[in-house]
């Protein structure tokens, strides 16, 4: 088989590049490891910044999320017996966040691309990616019971973490920037309305937990737990008395429980991979880059770089001209180095410590204070929540 | 011998206390356990809030500071090869800070109070700070080869990190909180104009370096030292070598050398303790709270509090009213937590990390870049150099 840009991986990092490139008129092929089904069902995160909503319109990918997705304009934090709003548009010049699940858009983007092509292939696990620095890449992969060769121009990595795309960088040029974290997220889906209107992320000595929605019948919501946690260990009452616990503030506010139907472990990790280039391979999204949770940009890098990616590709394919694609790397890590200090910052302000850190626990509610008290210091968190305009 | 106010030590804050009473017709008596020559000559911090300048100027002690001080309108931060102002007026609305050395502060207050009294004991030890939780409490001190007493309505323990006034706290209610970090400042006074008109702090992987100054005509400058750093080890050139190194920045800038005439090694501590009221006995500056000088935090935060102390010891005598003072500790540490938060992240955003955390590392030019391209950012650093209003 051969094409011109291969696509390791049909999460929506790879999904999303090939529907750009396909509505640009650059043939892509997707191999995807896992079957339609389980990619089609794997949760993950729900929080999209604008620019990612922009990213699925401009490709004809919002016509489901326009019409589901909420529109919200803050998230409240709580802390200390107090709840303070971060009013989005009012901080930003009028930016707000759109809740709309990851699995939800796989779905759309499996669904388009099922319909109009390019071709994605399930259950076709990349085995190596082969040869990058030549003009000649190749993936290696197995599918419907044998080893096969997709021959492409350009090979883009958006397999994850745990994906062999990473594996094609040399080790003398590559840098991995890593940082575990001394806790994990136990996250559970319920069928019960939420209990807000906006999420609210509730710091405390007890630990951090994290109330978010999926739809206006579906709550999501999360609590921070050792690491090493299995989840079987939490009983659905426990899980709900200690959310309960983690989220009191007042008589006035009661936590709404219903029927759990997913419940998961996470540890938190960040992991920056450089360069993201190495040859004709590009790595997008979580291959090359991951960040806890609490801020919310997994999902919204991927689509960063992918527009980047898309643009590049496209240039490269019309012009011939590299100039774009030369600097993908630069211009993706940019963004991806803010994404990880805010990601970093707000998992650091948000967690107890394990090791019960005095000091560490009164810097954590200065720096809360803060945010409450300077609207500087309040616009500052608005607009790394809501994240920059895509760089292209 | 008895007295309203017993101020336990005659650095600036005792100081400046017995100035703000004296002049608010409130009886008060100094001790200062050294000798005048040096405590005038003791090389402490010098950048001015300038609500500090306020305070001074409204105590009538501010002519030669007005005379001599350098008004500056911000600072330069340099890292990766690249140099940035930080704009204090346009960012905060029209604050600036001012340049002006402690010691020369000292110089000015002492003269004051030994020309218009109150009574200012040097060579006067304390000893113990007794009774606090009662309406009479005693500083016992050594003055003149004997033991004293010092009967007093009120005890203000300014009497630095190491003196005696905190351990007059109970255990069973007192709450300490601190940090220390992984390195120290080698501090030089140099009579050489300064090589620049405002601050440049200087990050790189050589370890973080301060370039400030005293007067026109003398430079003070910092290297970032390992812990345990001996000033006898490091020679005159050895220090300018250092310093050209990590000041480097292009061809039009050098770096001016002249006779060295200070050297010494400081130590880098976060500390607060909690109360700052313990019946009669409040502290007030270092006695309670020690912040790294990366913030220059520290002097001004010693003027805030005895603002506060002024004012608040002045209403009991004046009306008998408790309800300032009764609110002393909550007031002074509300702004001592944002201070420490600014000087702790100040002081893990500049210096080298020791063990070579290549994450923590990108944190900080993240973080810098970050400053440097966001207003909301750069507006958060200036409010929080400039510092916030005195609060009464």
């Amino acid at each position: 088989m051969r094409t011109t840009v291969g696509i390791v991986g049909g999460g929506p990092a790879g999904l999303l590049l090939a529907r750009m490139l396909h509505r640009a008129g650059v043939d892509c092929v997707v191999l995807e490891s896992r079957t339609r089904e389980y990619v089609e069902h794997r949760q993950r995160a729900g929080m999209l910044e604008q620019g990612t909503v922009d990213a699925l319109r401009a490709c004809g990918a919002a016509d489901r999320l326009e019409a589901q997705g909420l529109v919200h304009r803050g998230i409240e934090l709580r802390f200390a017996g107090e709840r303070h709003r971060i009013d989005f548009p009012a901080l930003t010049g009028g930016r707000t966040v759109t809740i709309y699940a990851q699995t939800e858009i796989v779905k759309d983007l499996v669904g388009l691309q099922l319909a109009e092509g390019p071709p994605l292939l399930f259950e076709a696990e990349a085995l190596a990616v082969e040869k990058p620095d030549s003009d000649a890449p190749v993936v290696r992969f197995r599918h419907e019971g044998r080893e096969q060769t997709l021959a492409c121009d350009w090979v883009a990595g958006c397999d994850g973490f745990h994906g062999v795309s990473r594996r094609a960088f040399p080790a003398a040029t590559s840098r991995t920037y890593a940082r575990d974290y001394p806790y994990s997220w136990l996250g559970i889906l319920a069928d019960v309305p939420p209990s807000c209107e906006e999420l609210i992320y509730a710091r405390g000595e007890r630990g951090f937990a994290l109330h978010s929605m999926r739809s206006p019948s579906v709550s999501r919501l999360y609590l921070q737990v050792p690491n090493g946690t299995d989840a079987a260990d939490w009983s659905d009452e426990r899980i709900w008395d200690e959310l309960a616990a983690r989220f009191a503030i007042d008589a006035d506010w009661t936590l709404a429980r219903g029927p759990i139907t997913a419940k998961s472990v996470t540890p938190m990790r960040s992991h920056v991979h450089e360069p993201m280039r190495h040859g004709r391979l590009l790595l997008a999204g979580d291959a090359a880059h991951i960040v806890p949770p609490t801020g919310a940009k997994g999902l919204n890098l991927a689509v960063s770089d992918v527009s980047v990616l898309a643009r590049a590709l496209t240039e490269v394919h019309r012009t011939g001209s590299t100039q774009l694609i030369d600097r993908y790397s630069e211009l993706c890590l940019s963004r991806v180095w803010q994404a990880t200090r805010f990601s970093y910052d707000m998992t650091r302000m948000l967690h107890a410590q394990p090791n019960g850190d005095a000091f560490e626990s009164r810097m954590q509610l200065a720096r809360l204070r803060r945010i409450t008290a300077s609207r500087h210091a309040a616009a500052e968190l608005a607009a790394n929540y809501t994240g920059p305009p895509l760089a292209v």
